[in-house]
Protein backbone atom coordinates (compact mmCIF):
# COMPACT_ATOMS: atom_id res chain seq x y z
CA UNK A 1 0.00 0.00 0.00
CA UNK A 2 1.38 3.15 -0.98
CA UNK A 3 0.46 6.52 0.55
CA UNK A 4 0.37 9.42 -1.54
CA UNK A 5 0.94 13.12 -0.23
CA UNK A 6 -0.55 16.02 -1.96
CA UNK A 7 -2.22 19.14 -1.91
CA UNK A 8 -5.46 20.36 -4.62
CA UNK A 9 -3.75 22.45 -7.72
CA UNK A 10 -0.29 21.22 -7.14
CA UNK A 11 1.68 19.12 -9.64
CA UNK A 12 0.57 16.14 -7.29
CA UNK A 13 -2.44 15.81 -9.78
CA UNK A 14 -0.15 13.74 -11.82
CA UNK A 15 0.96 10.91 -9.80
CA UNK A 16 -2.47 10.71 -8.07
CA UNK A 17 -3.38 10.26 -11.58
CA UNK A 18 -0.85 7.31 -12.38
CA UNK A 19 -1.89 5.66 -9.30
CA UNK A 20 -5.18 5.66 -10.16
CA UNK A 21 -4.69 4.30 -13.94
CA UNK A 22 -1.66 1.78 -13.14
CA UNK A 23 -4.68 0.43 -10.74
CA UNK A 24 -2.10 0.76 -7.56
CA UNK A 25 -3.14 0.51 -4.17
CA UNK A 26 -2.49 3.62 -2.38
CA UNK A 27 -4.07 6.35 0.00
CA UNK A 28 -4.56 9.93 -1.00
CA UNK A 29 -3.19 12.02 2.19
CA UNK A 30 -3.90 15.78 1.39
CA UNK A 31 -1.68 18.54 3.24
CA UNK A 32 -3.28 22.14 4.07
CA UNK A 33 -0.97 24.82 1.96
CA UNK A 34 -3.12 27.62 3.69
CA UNK A 35 -2.05 26.77 6.91
CA UNK A 36 1.69 25.92 5.55
CA UNK A 37 0.88 22.16 6.75
CA UNK A 38 4.13 21.16 4.03
CA UNK A 39 6.29 22.78 6.58
CA UNK A 40 5.27 21.59 9.82
CA UNK A 41 7.82 18.87 11.46
CA UNK A 42 5.65 16.32 11.05
CA UNK A 43 5.77 16.79 7.25
CA UNK A 44 9.10 17.96 6.94
CA UNK A 45 10.12 14.25 8.44
CA UNK A 46 8.44 13.42 5.84
CA UNK A 47 10.12 15.19 3.07
CA UNK A 48 12.34 17.80 4.05
CA UNK A 49 11.49 19.91 1.10
CA UNK A 50 8.44 20.76 2.01
CA UNK A 51 6.49 19.92 -1.23
CA UNK A 52 4.31 17.74 -3.00
CA UNK A 53 4.24 15.03 -3.88
CA UNK A 54 5.83 12.69 -1.39
CA UNK A 55 5.20 8.83 -2.07
CA UNK A 56 5.39 6.56 0.84
CA UNK A 57 6.54 3.02 0.18
CA UNK A 58 7.63 -0.01 1.85
CA UNK A 59 11.03 0.72 0.93
CA UNK A 60 11.25 4.45 1.73
CA UNK A 61 9.54 7.56 0.40
CA UNK A 62 10.50 8.93 -3.24
CA UNK A 63 9.86 12.85 -4.35
CA UNK A 64 9.99 14.59 -7.23
CA UNK A 65 6.65 14.34 -9.87
CA UNK A 66 9.26 12.25 -12.60
CA UNK A 67 10.61 10.04 -10.89
CA UNK A 68 7.63 9.00 -8.68
CA UNK A 69 5.87 9.06 -12.30
CA UNK A 70 8.52 6.55 -13.64
CA UNK A 71 8.41 4.18 -10.35
CA UNK A 72 4.58 3.74 -10.67
CA UNK A 73 5.27 2.94 -14.24
CA UNK A 74 7.94 -0.15 -14.08
CA UNK A 75 5.98 -0.94 -10.74
CA UNK A 76 2.57 -1.32 -12.45
CA UNK A 77 3.91 -2.73 -16.11
CA UNK A 78 0.54 -4.48 -17.00
CA UNK A 79 -0.58 -1.05 -16.92
CA UNK A 80 1.81 -0.08 -20.29
CA UNK A 81 2.30 3.97 -18.71
CA UNK A 82 5.94 3.49 -19.54
CA UNK A 83 8.00 1.94 -22.48
CA UNK A 84 11.00 0.33 -19.92
CA UNK A 85 12.10 -2.10 -22.35
CA UNK A 86 12.96 0.56 -25.24
CA UNK A 87 16.27 2.74 -24.00
CA UNK A 88 15.35 5.76 -26.48
CA UNK A 89 11.56 5.50 -26.28
CA UNK A 90 11.70 6.01 -22.51
CA UNK A 91 14.13 8.67 -22.71
CA UNK A 92 11.71 10.79 -24.95
CA UNK A 93 9.31 9.82 -21.83
CA UNK A 94 11.74 11.13 -19.61
CA UNK A 95 13.01 14.35 -21.52
CA UNK A 96 9.44 15.61 -21.67
CA UNK A 97 8.72 14.63 -18.28
CA UNK A 98 11.91 16.86 -16.93
CA UNK A 99 11.28 19.93 -19.13
CA UNK A 100 8.24 19.97 -17.36
CA UNK A 101 9.65 20.38 -13.93
CA UNK A 102 12.63 22.05 -14.38
CA UNK A 103 11.74 24.55 -17.02
CA UNK A 104 7.53 24.57 -17.19
CA UNK A 105 6.46 24.06 -13.33
CA UNK A 106 9.26 26.63 -12.88
CA UNK A 107 8.29 29.61 -15.14
CA UNK A 108 4.80 28.81 -13.68
CA UNK A 109 6.15 29.21 -9.77
CA UNK A 110 7.61 32.63 -10.78
CA UNK A 111 3.53 33.82 -10.26
CA UNK A 112 2.94 33.26 -7.12
CA UNK A 113 6.93 31.94 -5.44
CA UNK A 114 9.03 34.59 -6.92
CA UNK A 115 10.48 34.80 -2.77
CA UNK A 116 12.23 31.51 -3.72
CA UNK A 117 14.37 33.18 -5.66
CA UNK A 118 13.81 36.96 -4.68
CA UNK A 119 13.73 39.64 -1.89
CA UNK A 120 12.06 42.61 -3.51
CA UNK A 121 8.36 43.38 -3.69
CA UNK A 122 9.28 44.89 -7.24
CA UNK A 123 10.48 41.96 -8.67
CA UNK A 124 8.47 39.85 -7.60
CA UNK A 125 5.90 42.21 -9.68
CA UNK A 126 8.12 41.80 -12.38
CA UNK A 127 8.48 38.40 -12.39
CA UNK A 128 4.61 37.91 -12.55
CA UNK A 129 4.35 40.23 -15.50
CA UNK A 130 6.40 37.53 -17.23
CA UNK A 131 5.01 34.55 -16.96
CA UNK A 132 1.78 34.84 -19.37
CA UNK A 133 4.88 35.09 -21.97
CA UNK A 134 7.05 32.49 -20.35
CA UNK A 135 4.51 29.64 -19.45
CA UNK A 136 3.62 30.65 -23.14
CA UNK A 137 6.92 29.97 -24.87
CA UNK A 138 6.97 27.15 -23.16
CA UNK A 139 3.87 25.63 -24.30
CA UNK A 140 4.07 26.68 -27.47
CA UNK A 141 7.21 24.78 -27.55
CA UNK A 142 5.12 21.66 -26.80
CA UNK A 143 1.93 22.53 -29.01
CA UNK A 144 4.60 22.92 -31.93
CA UNK A 145 7.26 20.04 -31.92
CA UNK A 146 6.83 17.79 -28.53
CA UNK A 147 2.85 16.62 -28.26
CA UNK A 148 1.92 13.92 -30.92
CA UNK A 149 -1.43 12.61 -30.69
CA UNK A 150 -3.96 11.77 -29.53
CA UNK A 151 -1.34 11.22 -26.74
CA UNK A 152 2.17 13.04 -25.91
CA UNK A 153 4.16 9.98 -27.07
CA UNK A 154 2.08 9.53 -29.92
CA UNK A 155 -0.41 5.94 -29.54
CA UNK A 156 0.59 5.11 -26.44
CA UNK A 157 -0.39 6.80 -23.38
CA UNK A 158 2.00 7.26 -20.73
CA UNK A 159 3.00 8.75 -17.60
CA UNK A 160 3.59 11.94 -20.08
CA UNK A 161 0.08 12.32 -20.51
CA UNK A 162 -1.01 13.06 -17.11
CA UNK A 163 1.72 15.30 -16.10
CA UNK A 164 1.59 17.67 -19.24
CA UNK A 165 -2.36 17.84 -17.87
CA UNK A 166 -1.29 18.25 -14.77
CA UNK A 167 1.09 21.78 -15.89
CA UNK A 168 -2.01 22.41 -18.11
CA UNK A 169 -4.44 23.10 -15.41
CA UNK A 170 -2.57 26.46 -14.81
CA UNK A 171 -3.07 27.69 -18.17
CA UNK A 172 -5.78 29.82 -17.66
CA UNK A 173 -4.36 31.49 -14.09
CA UNK A 174 -0.91 32.11 -15.66
CA UNK A 175 -2.95 34.46 -18.73
CA UNK A 176 -1.87 32.22 -21.46
CA UNK A 177 -3.98 32.53 -25.01
CA UNK A 178 -5.41 28.81 -24.98
CA UNK A 179 -6.58 29.55 -28.40
CA UNK A 180 -2.74 29.09 -29.45
CA UNK A 181 -3.12 25.51 -28.16
CA UNK A 182 -5.48 23.77 -29.96
CA UNK A 183 -3.82 20.94 -29.95
CA UNK A 184 -3.23 20.88 -25.68
CA UNK A 185 -6.82 21.69 -25.32
CA UNK A 186 -7.53 18.51 -27.23
CA UNK A 187 -5.66 16.71 -25.28
CA UNK A 188 -7.05 18.18 -21.88
CA UNK A 189 -10.18 17.05 -23.32
CA UNK A 190 -9.21 13.67 -24.18
CA UNK A 191 -7.65 13.28 -20.46
CA UNK A 192 -11.16 14.58 -18.65
CA UNK A 193 -12.58 12.06 -20.15
CA UNK A 194 -10.73 9.20 -18.76
CA UNK A 195 -12.54 7.62 -15.58
CA UNK A 196 -9.24 7.75 -13.69
CA UNK A 197 -8.85 11.29 -14.19
CA UNK A 198 -12.27 12.07 -13.50
CA UNK A 199 -12.05 10.17 -10.19
CA UNK A 200 -8.95 11.90 -9.11
CA UNK A 201 -10.57 14.90 -10.04
CA UNK A 202 -13.26 14.88 -8.37
CA UNK A 203 -11.36 13.89 -5.16
CA UNK A 204 -9.09 16.29 -5.44
CA UNK A 205 -12.38 19.12 -5.31
CA UNK A 206 -13.91 17.31 -2.57
CA UNK B 1 28.12 6.60 -32.69
CA UNK B 2 26.35 9.28 -30.23
CA UNK B 3 27.17 12.93 -30.45
CA UNK B 4 27.29 15.13 -27.68
CA UNK B 5 26.38 18.67 -28.19
CA UNK B 6 28.29 20.68 -25.08
CA UNK B 7 29.36 24.19 -23.66
CA UNK B 8 32.12 24.21 -21.24
CA UNK B 9 30.93 24.97 -17.96
CA UNK B 10 27.36 24.04 -18.42
CA UNK B 11 25.19 21.08 -17.44
CA UNK B 12 26.46 19.12 -20.23
CA UNK B 13 29.35 17.98 -18.51
CA UNK B 14 27.13 15.40 -16.58
CA UNK B 15 26.31 13.40 -19.97
CA UNK B 16 29.92 13.87 -20.69
CA UNK B 17 31.40 11.87 -17.95
CA UNK B 18 28.46 9.47 -18.13
CA UNK B 19 29.13 8.41 -21.69
CA UNK B 20 32.96 8.17 -21.16
CA UNK B 21 32.28 6.45 -18.27
CA UNK B 22 29.95 3.98 -19.67
CA UNK B 23 32.36 3.18 -22.77
CA UNK B 24 30.41 4.77 -25.28
CA UNK B 25 30.98 5.59 -28.46
CA UNK B 26 31.01 8.86 -29.11
CA UNK B 27 32.12 12.24 -30.28
CA UNK B 28 31.68 15.80 -28.42
CA UNK B 29 30.74 18.73 -30.31
CA UNK B 30 31.40 21.84 -28.46
CA UNK B 31 29.21 25.19 -28.69
CA UNK B 32 30.03 28.46 -28.72
CA UNK B 33 27.77 30.31 -26.11
CA UNK B 34 29.82 33.45 -26.22
CA UNK B 35 28.69 33.95 -29.65
CA UNK B 36 24.98 33.13 -28.95
CA UNK B 37 25.45 29.70 -31.38
CA UNK B 38 23.24 27.74 -29.04
CA UNK B 39 20.50 30.27 -30.67
CA UNK B 40 21.69 29.78 -34.58
CA UNK B 41 19.59 28.01 -37.07
CA UNK B 42 21.38 25.49 -37.28
CA UNK B 43 21.38 24.44 -33.46
CA UNK B 44 17.92 25.04 -33.10
CA UNK B 45 16.88 22.76 -35.79
CA UNK B 46 18.83 20.49 -33.30
CA UNK B 47 17.54 21.33 -30.33
CA UNK B 48 14.65 23.64 -30.50
CA UNK B 49 15.48 25.29 -26.58
CA UNK B 50 18.25 26.25 -27.57
CA UNK B 51 20.15 24.74 -24.59
CA UNK B 52 22.64 21.94 -24.18
CA UNK B 53 23.09 18.92 -23.68
CA UNK B 54 21.60 17.50 -26.98
CA UNK B 55 22.50 13.83 -27.33
CA UNK B 56 22.37 12.87 -31.49
CA UNK B 57 21.48 9.08 -31.45
CA UNK B 58 20.88 7.08 -34.53
CA UNK B 59 16.92 6.73 -33.44
CA UNK B 60 16.80 10.63 -32.79
CA UNK B 61 17.97 13.45 -30.57
CA UNK B 62 17.67 13.28 -26.67
CA UNK B 63 17.44 16.06 -24.65
CA UNK B 64 17.34 16.66 -20.78
CA UNK B 65 19.87 15.70 -18.84
CA UNK B 66 17.84 13.55 -15.99
CA UNK B 67 16.66 11.76 -19.69
CA UNK B 68 20.04 11.54 -21.45
CA UNK B 69 21.93 9.82 -18.50
CA UNK B 70 19.51 7.94 -17.78
CA UNK B 71 19.48 6.58 -21.32
CA UNK B 72 23.26 6.34 -21.47
CA UNK B 73 22.92 4.03 -18.41
CA UNK B 74 19.97 1.90 -19.88
CA UNK B 75 22.10 1.48 -23.24
CA UNK B 76 25.21 0.41 -21.24
CA UNK B 77 24.05 -1.43 -18.72
CA UNK B 78 27.76 -3.59 -18.14
CA UNK B 79 29.20 0.30 -17.00
CA UNK B 80 26.55 -0.35 -13.85
CA UNK B 81 25.26 3.34 -13.87
CA UNK B 82 21.88 2.67 -12.76
CA UNK B 83 20.07 0.19 -11.02
CA UNK B 84 17.27 -0.71 -13.44
CA UNK B 85 16.46 -3.64 -12.33
CA UNK B 86 15.31 -2.22 -9.00
CA UNK B 87 12.32 -0.20 -9.24
CA UNK B 88 13.06 1.65 -6.16
CA UNK B 89 16.43 2.45 -6.34
CA UNK B 90 16.30 3.57 -10.00
CA UNK B 91 13.58 6.10 -8.42
CA UNK B 92 15.94 7.09 -5.95
CA UNK B 93 18.25 8.18 -8.53
CA UNK B 94 15.96 9.33 -10.33
CA UNK B 95 14.75 11.71 -7.49
CA UNK B 96 18.36 12.73 -6.86
CA UNK B 97 18.85 14.06 -10.47
CA UNK B 98 15.66 15.72 -10.69
CA UNK B 99 16.03 17.73 -7.83
CA UNK B 100 19.64 18.92 -9.55
CA UNK B 101 17.77 19.77 -12.70
CA UNK B 102 14.50 21.30 -11.04
CA UNK B 103 15.46 23.09 -8.49
CA UNK B 104 19.25 23.07 -8.01
CA UNK B 105 20.19 24.05 -11.59
CA UNK B 106 17.37 26.39 -11.40
CA UNK B 107 18.64 28.36 -8.36
CA UNK B 108 21.92 28.87 -9.66
CA UNK B 109 20.35 30.04 -13.37
CA UNK B 110 19.12 32.62 -11.48
CA UNK B 111 22.56 34.45 -11.27
CA UNK B 112 22.84 35.39 -14.82
CA UNK B 113 19.81 34.29 -16.31
CA UNK B 114 17.43 36.86 -14.78
CA UNK B 115 16.17 37.48 -17.93
CA UNK B 116 14.59 34.34 -18.13
CA UNK B 117 12.03 35.46 -15.91
CA UNK B 118 11.86 38.93 -15.37
CA UNK B 119 12.75 41.85 -17.39
CA UNK B 120 14.08 44.76 -15.05
CA UNK B 121 17.89 45.60 -13.82
CA UNK B 122 16.83 45.77 -10.46
CA UNK B 123 15.09 42.44 -10.32
CA UNK B 124 18.53 40.78 -11.95
CA UNK B 125 20.34 42.28 -9.59
CA UNK B 126 17.96 41.14 -6.47
CA UNK B 127 17.75 37.73 -7.71
CA UNK B 128 21.77 37.43 -8.31
CA UNK B 129 21.64 38.72 -4.42
CA UNK B 130 19.72 35.37 -3.50
CA UNK B 131 21.87 32.61 -5.25
CA UNK B 132 24.28 32.29 -2.37
CA UNK B 133 21.86 31.79 -0.04
CA UNK B 134 19.27 29.61 -2.45
CA UNK B 135 21.91 27.24 -3.89
CA UNK B 136 23.74 27.08 -0.12
CA UNK B 137 19.89 25.86 1.02
CA UNK B 138 19.80 23.21 -1.81
CA UNK B 139 23.58 21.94 -0.78
CA UNK B 140 23.07 22.02 2.53
CA UNK B 141 19.93 19.64 2.24
CA UNK B 142 22.05 17.88 -0.18
CA UNK B 143 25.21 17.37 2.50
CA UNK B 144 22.70 16.54 5.40
CA UNK B 145 20.09 14.40 3.97
CA UNK B 146 20.96 12.88 0.26
CA UNK B 147 24.24 12.21 -0.13
CA UNK B 148 25.24 8.90 1.05
CA UNK B 149 28.87 8.30 0.69
CA UNK B 150 31.30 7.25 -0.67
CA UNK B 151 29.13 7.99 -3.91
CA UNK B 152 25.63 9.96 -3.86
CA UNK B 153 23.98 6.40 -3.84
CA UNK B 154 26.15 5.13 -0.97
CA UNK B 155 28.44 2.08 -2.20
CA UNK B 156 27.58 1.83 -6.04
CA UNK B 157 28.56 4.89 -8.51
CA UNK B 158 25.68 6.16 -10.25
CA UNK B 159 24.98 8.70 -13.08
CA UNK B 160 24.09 10.90 -9.57
CA UNK B 161 27.62 11.44 -9.43
CA UNK B 162 29.10 12.87 -12.64
CA UNK B 163 25.37 15.32 -12.42
CA UNK B 164 26.50 16.26 -8.85
CA UNK B 165 30.03 16.92 -9.74
CA UNK B 166 28.89 19.30 -12.43
CA UNK B 167 26.33 21.00 -10.90
CA UNK B 168 28.42 21.63 -7.93
CA UNK B 169 31.32 22.87 -9.91
CA UNK B 170 29.64 26.46 -9.78
CA UNK B 171 29.72 26.77 -6.08
CA UNK B 172 32.50 28.33 -5.69
CA UNK B 173 31.16 31.43 -8.25
CA UNK B 174 27.47 31.40 -6.77
CA UNK B 175 29.70 32.47 -3.46
CA UNK B 176 28.41 29.54 -1.31
CA UNK B 177 30.88 28.47 1.53
CA UNK B 178 32.45 25.38 1.08
CA UNK B 179 33.38 24.44 4.32
CA UNK B 180 29.94 23.93 5.63
CA UNK B 181 29.85 21.42 3.02
CA UNK B 182 32.61 18.69 3.63
CA UNK B 183 30.59 15.60 2.61
CA UNK B 184 30.58 17.58 -0.67
CA UNK B 185 33.49 18.43 -1.05
CA UNK B 186 35.03 15.00 -0.65
CA UNK B 187 32.96 14.00 -3.07
CA UNK B 188 34.01 16.37 -5.77
CA UNK B 189 37.91 14.99 -4.71
CA UNK B 190 36.85 11.33 -5.22
CA UNK B 191 35.20 12.74 -8.81
CA UNK B 192 38.58 14.07 -9.67
CA UNK B 193 40.53 11.05 -8.93
CA UNK B 194 38.20 9.40 -11.25
CA UNK B 195 40.39 8.58 -15.13
CA UNK B 196 36.32 9.74 -16.63
CA UNK B 197 36.02 12.21 -14.88
CA UNK B 198 40.29 13.60 -15.31
CA UNK B 199 39.48 13.09 -19.00
CA UNK B 200 36.86 15.20 -19.91
CA UNK B 201 37.43 17.91 -17.95
CA UNK B 202 40.80 18.28 -19.42
CA UNK B 203 38.98 18.35 -23.12
CA UNK B 204 36.69 20.87 -21.75
CA UNK B 205 39.61 22.95 -20.91
CA UNK B 206 40.95 22.57 -24.20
Amino acid sequence: MYKLYYAPGTCALASYIALEEAGAPYTAERLDFKSNQQNSPEYLAINPKGRVPALVTDRGILTETPAILAFIAQSFPQAKLAPFEDAFALAEVQAFNSYLCSTVHVAHAHKLRGYRWAAEEASFADMKCMVPKTVGACFALIERSMLRAPWVMGESYTICDPYLFTVGQWLEGDGVDLAALPKVMAHRKRMQERPAVRKVVEEEKA
